[in-house]
């Protein structure tokens, strides 16, 4: 019941009471490095193409929060996954909806998970020769014409600028939904002769899809990525650097995020508008539907060719550049959340982790206090002297039951106690956040700075490594190898990733779709080299692919 | 002749043949982060209010840069200003124009300056007890209208998204200017007692103003920035974070940047459209002309009271909040360029700098090349491993001269040359950008990895001071004490800044404006105590302003 009164409020921007599901009047299938929006339609957490910027009601919302309060539990996720979802990004602190349909403030809870996102991967990208930049956001109309399917995917859901001003513009401005446009029309100014090649680059950036369904972090009109675009004298250099960013991308979600996601190749229906092959990491979320976490684009010479991106190779002949292009995005926060989370709320890997222990102070006397206080903030001091994330509860306005409670739903991975008989015996309580209860309390725990540092370090390890494992058994369980579309038919409808021999038509793939709402996610690169039978035709098929239902 | 040549090529994109300058009826004047645009006519790196988004002659640009070659030298400083520091943009890779009238790509070179430039403040933000986090950008149009003086300032110049997925909308949706009313409108949903005070936030974000008038970096219809927003319980908190946070951007501008900038108060007709009182930062370029590099702004309860941003205080009253704003953008980059450089190009201070040190190898013939190159190569891994941003040009396309010429330009601080003399005596030579020929050389430096960190670190010192210190004498010159109109008017007609007592009215200091081409940049921090005489009036004048022609 608490869940059925809280969702409508929660939903409010991103649900308008007209929703009309599928207005869309074609599915849009090669798109971007987001997937289409799925199909079938879903009870709650999505949004009609409603065109009103402000909903009327924005007090009323604003009231609602108020007298909810802070201490509502959140939806637990075993019970409702979106409604767990939804309830953990607003108590975590990680976003709010923004005043227009579909947009989402990112706060400073969640702001730092992506940091740490770019932290690392602005590292691997530097390492791997790519330097950041920045291109313009508006992008003449015409340039989004250039290349035809590129222009088919992309132009249902463009914003554009009429307006600058206080003048009707002459051409339309597109607000960018992805660079590749605009990319080639600079990249052929800045190409002359193969010594400009290979021509590396990366921009941090926001971009804009003007989406019907949103959900945050998830899909949102606005966004935040990165965007990395390169060009290349050969088609082989530029199928190396496509494979190379989903490689990185893959390390990433493993070592970092603790998710184990599968890599492998979009199908043609599924790749980028105007890729010639489309690579992938598809996670699986805790509702088991999969989500595109990171794509990685061979583009061939299709935006080359459009822009006339030539250069002069070492024989004095003119040549179209062979592109690539990869990104992750704000999205990706949302995969950990579902990734991780269990009913008490957010459950964030330490690599990741804005705080990766919290230290509460528990004293009930007067006297007890000062030392206890003082005691805690050593304890911080050293850690964080040590480099440790860490932050220390004093507020003296919430009970350490409640902080427990509080910091478990933030997702902490470790909670140091430290109370009166702590103090005497110089020893603190450490909890890990991924074991529930007793089982994953340690009392007795030296203060000493040094052997609580290794200590720490230690637990955030292992806590790092015991998110990964549990994601691979979860996944691993949900993934059913078939071998006729009945038994694809029978691993879908129980909420499973079907895997199975593959080799037929686009139209045998749409049928799929329509008749079960999963998608190919990817062929992954990882499967039996052995020729097999496709799960549909019977013919011959030495690839295996993966079906599932998608956010 | 080479320059008259050139520039119409060079400007081509922000110079419109049609150019009708002060098109814009009426002169706005709080407007925003950014002062307006100066009033008097300049010949050229200007451009009009056109609509058109893409000019006709892209392929004819293209075509002329790569007939001018790579070979064609900066125009020097000495010889016009404005072409000097179009060609430094363009001659260093520092940004190249973007496809839509007034927009610009920031390339690597440019975009690692930035780079340094969020490193460092990123820090201090977050040190002073701000938080990182993310606003949509587009803004209903109207919360713009909400803030009186703030639509006034801000209408003129706004980009209107006014189509989404294909619909016209029902609101238009303003693409950010300034964050101010979305802040506000997220603010009011999350400040409810005095415990959620104070609320201090960051954004690095891209922000769009329709100016009329654009030059590369200084002012474009799309630049990057970061805008603090903070809320207090109390006026004086709020006073004293707007002078906080211009103090971390005076800081930052003398220690990194070596830019002595003059810290004070706007005048009203000058400050932010929405605040009660602007502080900034204001350089002087090489032409002497002010440039508005930074501003703070305490905004009173202008915003809380338009959003019904309010807080129940310590005796359970409501009240507003009171606020500021704080912005540095990417403009500051082109301030570096236009304080720093020489005929020569352009000159970094080392803190800032992309590359701080070049190794360039020379030989003659092929027996010495090998003992040459690992020498350098050594050189440059013991300075990398040092922390020190070095880079060794080992290119065999360009002769010894061209690299000193081309990293010259780029403004790279030091410069380490390596011979087959230099390798039997275990020395190089170091050659220093900021003092020209044999004076800046000196020979015979040890290669030993810990002499030679040594003495590198020291010359960066050295040369991060040097520039601090002529930009201070530049700017102690060129300023002229005044105490009459005529002198001012005087000082103004010979390009420098007048300084003076001030206490006269907004129609004096607008007459000033339409009979000098200058306004007043600030009412220095820095200035006697003892009470003069207004120069304009004679009435008392308890400070001094100064006045001075500004971008």
């Amino acid at each position: 019941m608490v869940a059925s009164l809280r969702l409508p409020s929660l939903t409010y921007l991103f649900t308008s009471p007209s929703a009309a599901l599928g207005r869309r009047s074609k599915p849009v299938f090669r798109r971007g490095h987001h997937p289409p929006s799925p199909s079938p339609p879903l009870a709650a957490g999505f949004s009609a193409q409603g065109t009103a910027a402000v909903p009327p009601a924005t007090e009323e919302r604003a009231g609602k929060q108020k007298s909810r309060g802070e201490e509502r539990a959140v939806t637990p996720r075993s019970q409702d996954f979106n409604a767990w979802y939804l309830d953990v990004i607003e108590h975590a602190e990680l976003a709010d909806y923004g005043p227009v349909r579909g947009t989402m403030v990112i706060r400073p809870y969640g702001y730092a998970i992506w940091e740490a996102i770019q932290d690392y991967l602005n590292v691997k990208f530097k390492e791997t020769g790519h330097s950041n930049m920045y291109f313009p956001q508006f992008i003449p109309y015409s340039f989004i014409e250039k290349e035809a399917s590129h222009v088919e995917g992309f132009s249902p859901e463009l914003a554009l600028v009429t307006i600058g001003g206080g003048k009707e513009l002459e051409e339309k401005l597109v607000v960018r939904p992805t660079s590749e446009t605009i990319v080639n029309h600079m990249f052929t100014q800045w190409i002359h002769s193969h010594r400009d090649l290979p021509l590396m680059i990366n921009q941090w950036a926001n971009v804009t899809r003007w989406e019907m369904r949103t959900k945050p972090f998830i899909r949102t009109l606005e966004f935040l990525w990165q965007e990395g675009h390169t060009a290349h004298a050969t088609p082989e250099e530029a199928e190396k650097e496509a494979l190379q960013m989903i490689d990185v991308y893959t390390k990433f979600a493993y070592e970092q995020a603790a998710i184990p996601v599968i890599a492998g190749r979009k199908s043609k229906v599924e790749r980028f508008a105007g890729a010639d092959r489309t690579y992938t990491i598809e996670a699986m979320m805790g509702d088991r539907k999969a989500l595109q976490a990171g794509t990685s684009h061979n583009l061939g010479q299709n935006f080359s060719r459009a822009f006339g991106t030539q250069f002069t190779d070492e024989n004095g002949n003119r040549q179209h550049v062979w592109q690539t292009s990869w990104a992750i995005s704000t999205r990706f926060v949302g995969g950990i959340i579902m990734t991780h989370g269990d009913d008490a709320g957010l459950m964030l890997p330490p690599r990741l982790a804005p705080i990766q222990v919290i230290v509460i102070p528990i004293y009930k006397k007067a006297d007890e206090k000062s030392g206890v206080i003082s005691a805690a903030s050593s304890v911080k001091e050293a850690l964080q002297s040590a480099g440790v994330k860490v932050k220390l509860d004093d507020s003296e306005q919430r009970t350490p039951g409640w902080k427990f409670n509080f910091w478990e739903m933030k997702g902490v991975p470790l909670r140091i106690e430290i109370g009166p008989r702590d103090v005497s015996s110089g020893s603190v309580v450490v909890s890990r956040r991924d074991i529930p209860g007793k089982e994953g309390k340690v009392f007795g725990i030296s203060m000493e700075p040094a052997v609580l540092e290794a200590y720490v370090r230690d637990k955030l390890d292992e806590i790092q490594s015991s998110l990964l494992q549990r994601a691979k058994l979860f996944r691993d369980r949900n993934i059913v190898d078939v071998s006729s579309y009945d038994e694809l038919k029978e691993a879908i409808s129980q909420g499973k990733w079907a895997r199975g021999p593959w080799s037929a038509s686009d139209q045998d793939e749409l049928r799929v779709k329509e008749e079960t709402g999963a998608t190919i996610r990817c062929f992954p690169f990882d499967h039996p080299e052995d020729i097999k039978t496709c799960l549909m035709t019977g013919n011959p098929a030495s690839e295996v692919a993966i079906f599932a239902k998608s956010y």
